[in-house]
């Protein structure tokens, strides 16, 4: 998951007056009953474990640009052919390709330790030799904005708050990725010779979290790392003492070019109006110091193990059923945004979708961003999922998930299927995200949810309000 | 902790006609109530929180032989002046000097994939250019001490059983520490190239356990190491397909001669009996990937903060307090052996002893070897360590600690006082063993168990049982 959406709504989305008249969407009761029958099924079958426990054993981490990354798409090209999926295509997108070749810390003055740092993607290597400063600390993002630049000028910054578990994982979006995504920059602006974070991560392992940073455009890059939470302890003790902290910081690393990936993409044929169809899917780049099994493999998994259980229903749904392994999520989206822009004058054939980004522990909560007439319809379809112990929650959208927030933002109706987060920070973005962090059942609860979503997006008669620009407003609020 | 002692025993221990005859030990009521205010005054005392801290983070790892091996020894013989001891000194240890300098393991066929691997304590480098060799894998050591020599000769071997989370740290005497110990050596006696252990852990992270590992005189040394458990889950899975497993193993780590280090030894003098002395402590030397807070700068941490609450008292215990921070206890118990050969032949002297080698959180279970005679004694320290949640079991041997097992051998009494260990092989030898892991409340606790322990031991009427060859039966069962 690269970042949790900062959008916050309260009442109903979606809303124009002109789709307000619609007549309202509506899942037939045939539907229903199969879909029973689904999610029992679901509950019992293996596809999803099978798949995200191949991708993790036979082809591991998957860096975009890196040497998995063809070998990854080879994998799941196979897997989806091998599946019995009707058609598999790839659709090419272009990234820059960002290498990690080593990193190293040390605190050096007052006292000597060795550091667990990751680069952040994007940063830059440090000169030969390594940089060696002094350290300037600040609690928070605000503290750093805060700042003179005499204060930062030639150090090294370290910012440090600390990001608690919870279930919907708020304090990622609040509290670890804006201090990593925007930190070195503002460090950079104020003439920071590196930038350092107290990982965005809720465990206590000495085990850094990486992730992607970005550099604003005019910015001098410089060199950006997390520290394990118990590395940052130990700094901040250090700093506790009033004697300052050095700390050399070598890391090799940085841009080399571009590389062309892809996006690959299965779909099982609808019976009845093939040419719509449900989205669903994760993205199959990872960070490269874990396989990738929570981030994102099993998002993938969860689409393929839910296609899987509708493929053997006597008859195929009306409509047909995409499963999308986007291309580098985790370095800003690229995968999603090209499949935005690929099939975005198409946008009302994609009647609704919905990603897994966030892991495979229970889903607990389904949120829509849909047109009015199709709240009844998406009502439906949760009480479908509530024996899986889902809520349903109508006041807040849903935005379909970070690869599927581009195709959103121009006009594809969203279903959001959220993971309890609890866990999920413990783990990602660290060597730590393998298929061991992955509970078999309730990866099938998940399967079982999406399942059910799917089979009735594909049957309801109406549709959800897909159209160019239709949900333009969760954007702007 | 280098290994849990195996020797179990039913009944009482400790028993000679020659003690039956003794007359009883006790302790007086005034004792009882003053070991009352000083339990209460230790629940509120961070004297032992800040030794740790202090060590952790001001020196940090310490492997024995190692850089930090005499710079811990200056930062404690400075603290334990400047916390007052009466007598403060060190006696000289000698032990090999083993050095890791680097490890790194992939999987190189049918699928390729990096390795989180520790080198084990005392393995030998491997040649230029690594080993590279095809797995064979066992799922325990009796599968190992089946195999024919044929099935092993030129692999490597890996033994893969898992540790299970107790409360008493059952697992790690019978499953973890007998692999890893026993387990090289018996591949090298079949040939075997080099070989890998499942860490002996409780935990699920990509931190590898490292240990010592005794290669028997005769048998050759090989590469040994351990791997992080998700790693041997990902071994595991690849065997399971049927198509064998190559790795390529690179070690770079070897004995390089021999070190002397220290014990060193503080003394809070008696004011009665000041040539009779209780002896507790822990050991200096941690592992070298973390920073040896649970392992064990915090049973040094306790003992400290047990004698410094004693020193509070308006007047100083009849008998001694002993500190002792052991050298090397991790390769080998070279400080414990080293006390116990200097000090053996006063063994009368050390009227009781325990040690804190079991991380620190809370104290559940008083054990103790001692004579007939003293059991009542022992019983009213069980009674006022009773409201702290420490269950007394009066069957069960006490041996006194890893580093005081040598001189409970040549005749010291010992009592245990155990911890609950089930986070403890989570995080032991490993990175991981990181100050955060101590629970400032529980540490506490376990200052208030030793400082009452310790207080009545040095206030009782008459003795524990402490004399040559007393205890030479706990060895025997």
């Amino acid at each position: 998951m690269l970042r949790t959406l900062p959008f916050i709504f309260a009442g109903l989305v979606g809303v124009s007056s002109a789709q307000a008249a619609d007549k309202p969407t509506r899942i037939p009761e045939a539907a229903l009953a199969t879909a029973a029958q689904l999610r029992e099924r679901a509950l019992t079958d293996d596809t999803a474990w099978e798949f995200v426990e191949g991708l993790t054993t036979e082809v591991g981490e998957r860096l975009a640009g890196g040497e998995n990354d063809a070998k990854a798409r080879e994998w799941v090209t196979a897997k989806f052919k091998a599946l019995g999926f009707d058609k598999v295509w790839s659709e090419p997108v272009t990234y820059p390709k960002w290498v990690r070749r080593s990193e190293h810390a040390r605190l050096t003055a007052p006292f000597t330790q060795p550091l667990a740092i990751l680069a952040l993607g994007y940063s830059p290597a440090t000169p030969a030799g390594g940089v060696t400063a002094e350290v300037v600390a600040f609690e928070s993002l605000d503290a750093l904005k805060a700042a003179s630049s005499d204060l930062v000028r030639g150090k090294i910054v370290y910012v440090g708050p600390r990001m608690h578990a919870r279930k919907d994982g708020a304090d990622y979006g609040k509290v670890g990725s804006p201090v990593r995504t925007k930190g070195p920059s503002l460090a950079s602006q104020k003439g920071a010779a590196a930038f350092l974070l107290r990982s965005a991560g809720t465990d206590d392992n000495r085990l850094p979290h990486t992730g992607v940073t970005n550099f604003e455009t005019g910015v001098t890059p410089i060199p950006a790392a997390a520290l394990s939470s118990p590395d940052a302890d130990l700094l901040e003790r250090v700093l506790k003492r009033g004697k300052g902290a050095t700390i050399q910081l070598a890391l090799d690393c940085g841009i080399e070019g571009e590389y062309t990936g892809a996006n690959v993409i299965a779909e099982l044929r609808g019976r009845g109006k093939p040419n719509e169809y449900f989205v669903m899917g994760g993205h199959l780049d990872s960070w490269d110091p874990g396989t990738g099994a929570i981030d994102d493999g099993v998002g993938i998994a969860i689409a393929v193990g839910a296609a899987h259980v509708i493929k053997q229903l006597p008859q195929r749904p009306q409509r047909s059923l995409r499963v999308i392994a986007f291309a580098n999520e985790e370095a800003g989206l690229y995968g999603g945004k090209a499949y935005a822009a690929a099939h975005g004058k198409e946008i009302a054939k994609a009647v609704l979708g919905s990603e897994s980004d966030g892991g495979a522990d229970r889903i607990w909560k389904l949120t829509a961003s849909v047109k009015p007439s199709a709240r009844d319809a998406i009502a439906q379809i949760a009480a479908a999922v509530q024996p899986l112990g889902v809520e349903y929650d109508a006041a807040a959208p849903g935005h379909a998930g970070s690869d599927l927030s581009a195709v959103h933002e121009v006009g594809m109706a969203g279903l959001s299927l959220h993971q309890d987060s609890t866990r999920y920070f413990d783990w990602h973005h660290s060597a730590n995200d393998t298929l061991d962090k992955i509970d078999p059942e309730q990866l099938r609860q998940n399967v079982a949810v999406y399942a059910v979503a799917a089979y009735l997006a594909a049957q309801a008669e109406g549709d959800f309000g897909s159209a160019p620009g239709a949900f333009a407003q969760d954007k702007a609020e």
